[in-house]
């Protein structure tokens, strides 16, 4: 498989100068643990020194230290399919009964029969419409307890483990290193904010306020002199793609001089990062793990990565390699 | 004028008792110095105490610990128009030659008549419609740029002071006390975002991220191979009213501890924060004060305060009057 010419590139900065800054700013514990020593770290390493050392013509000022992350491929795994569009199955399946027009759309069709290629060639939205129609009505109170049981009682099918275990460890210790060198971290996702939410800030540290998603409509009611909020059946905003800019401008109101992403996806956000003045961090995390996770890229239907690859290439961004970049994917591993 | 219970009933909590703990959480300068001791005082700090009191029955972990604050009217002054609407007013005169079809329009005939009693008739959302049409096609970077330029070169027209002058100094101590005890600021505005992210860090602390307002629709385009925003003359959100406890979920996603306003605009707020189980701080801050700044509230066009009023009275909710609770009112003042 190809590896693009961004590793060799980031071979300059020299592993030696910014292990041994690393390890002045480590605290007990080695900030990057499940990283191997390496270009992608070390990049990551001298980015974060360039930017915090008040000394640097790149230093930028703690208020600016954004940092942009999606979720799926990124953040967390998103094989065989998009957690929240499994969690999503099971909703619109215990739905359909009361939607007989649904048979004959063609979201409805390829969720249950989990036709990826079909997915991909519709796009989240009108599966993200069936969910809206699905839930419509729905206090988001208990529209938050359906998800959190949902995910306390299933399990993915390959790891045979509830699916917040599946997060990366290595991306876990980079949001926490941003985090302690004065960066605010932001999930930027095409997921729902209602999805994550619930546990984003025991996996990530990253607070409800700090995770950016796609959004349903909701509609504000007092009933029996108490304030209620309903799910309505329309989505008010989609996080992907070309929306990922928008969301970051909507909801954070400042360029990211960082962001972290695995596909297509996620390309107008990073191109969005790198296009500010002065100093920026893109990186494409790769998906080339088939043992220890997966391995998929230019023609997988759920998180292609191929137009963001070539331009991660052309603009020398930092390609990470699940594989010989990470010592560790996952936290339950020994 | 009739002076609510809540302030008789917050009389309880002795003056004494939190001034004496005040003191020993207050650095060098006293956190409060604008408050006068009394019952409004005395019942933020009571609150403050009670929630962050590992030992109290009423203690709130950091993580939930959020305030959310109303704009116009309560962090600054909103007469005799809100600052947003006067900035509008000239960019829709700017515009208006383009726009021949306005002259039969409602809004743009209240706004250039500056007639407030139609203004509260037609609501926000005409008159945003006229400023979402004025700017539509410009980039967000351009609009930014007309914003900073107006409120550089602006003046009040009673204070002969930069409108960003006209920020409360007690609300100021207060965002910097609940801040210096653990809990996340936010301000939840009928007014854009994009016109308060660009002076809300200076004035009140609170970073881009933490403003949630009225929402424009933007694009995201590459031109000439950079990306950019532009944007849409179409409203995305309008958030006040019902609109600020759908803003507070759909951005912030927790239920606010403390909340603060000053105007029917802010009961929706104040209900959905009071609402939630626990210990709770609802305030609104009232317009008495015709001498340091202007007295309003039961007719009034702008920031009218009636019904939010009389669920003060009948819930305890704190009204805080300008006139006894404040011993200054504006930073400048000597």
């Amino acid at each position: 498989m190809r590896r693009p010419s961004s590793h060799v590139r980031a071979a300059r900065w020299t592993a030696i100068v910014a292990a041994g800054w690393l390890a002045s700013v480590a605290s007990a514990q080695a900030p990057l643990a499940s990283w191997n020593e390496g270009p992608a770290k070390a990049a990551i390493v001298e980015f974060v020194k360039a930017v915090t050392d008040e000394k640097s013509k790149d230093f930028v000022a703690t208020a600016d230290r954004i940092a942009v992350f999606d979720n799926d491929g990124t953040l967390w795994a998103e094989q065989p399919l998009y957690f929240q569009a499994l969690f999503m199955l099971d909703q619109v399946k215990a739905a359909a009964p009361k939607h007989p027009e649904w048979k004959n759309n063609p979201a409805f069709q390829a969720l249950v029969a989990q036709d990826k290629a079909a997915l991909e060639k519709l796009g989240m939205k009108p599966v993200l419409e069936l969910l809206v129609t699905a839930n419509s009505g729905m206090t988001v109170a208990d529209y938050d307890k359906t998800i959190r049981d949902w995910l306390a009682t299933s399990k993915h099918p390959k790891f045979k483990r509830p699916y917040t275990d599946l997060t990366y460890k290595p991306m876990q210790e980079l949001l926490s290193f941003l985090r302690a060198n004065g960066f605010r971290t932001f999930i930027v996702s095409g997921g729902s904010v209602e999805f994550m939410r619930p546990w984003a800030e025991k996996a990530y540290g990253i607070p409800p306020e700090q995770v950016v998603g796609s959004q349903q409509e909701v509609k504000f009611d007092m009933k029996d002199g108490k304030p209620v909020l309903t799910r309505e059946p329309k989505i008010a905003f989609v996080d992907d793609g070309p929306g990922k800019p928008v969301g970051i401008y909507r909801h954070i109101g400042k360029r990211p001089i960082a962001a972290f992403g695995n596909s297509d996806g996620d390309l107008q956000m990073l191109q969005v990062t790198a296009a500010g003045e002065g100093r920026r961090l893109a990186l494409i995390v790769h998906h080339d793990d088939p043992v220890r996770e997966y391995a998929y890229d230019r023609t997988s239907h759920i998180g292609k990565l191929d137009k963001a690859w070539d331009e991660a290439v052309a603009k020398h961004w930092i390609v990470v390699s699940m594989k010989s970049d990470w010592n560790r994917v996952f936290g339950f591993e020994k």
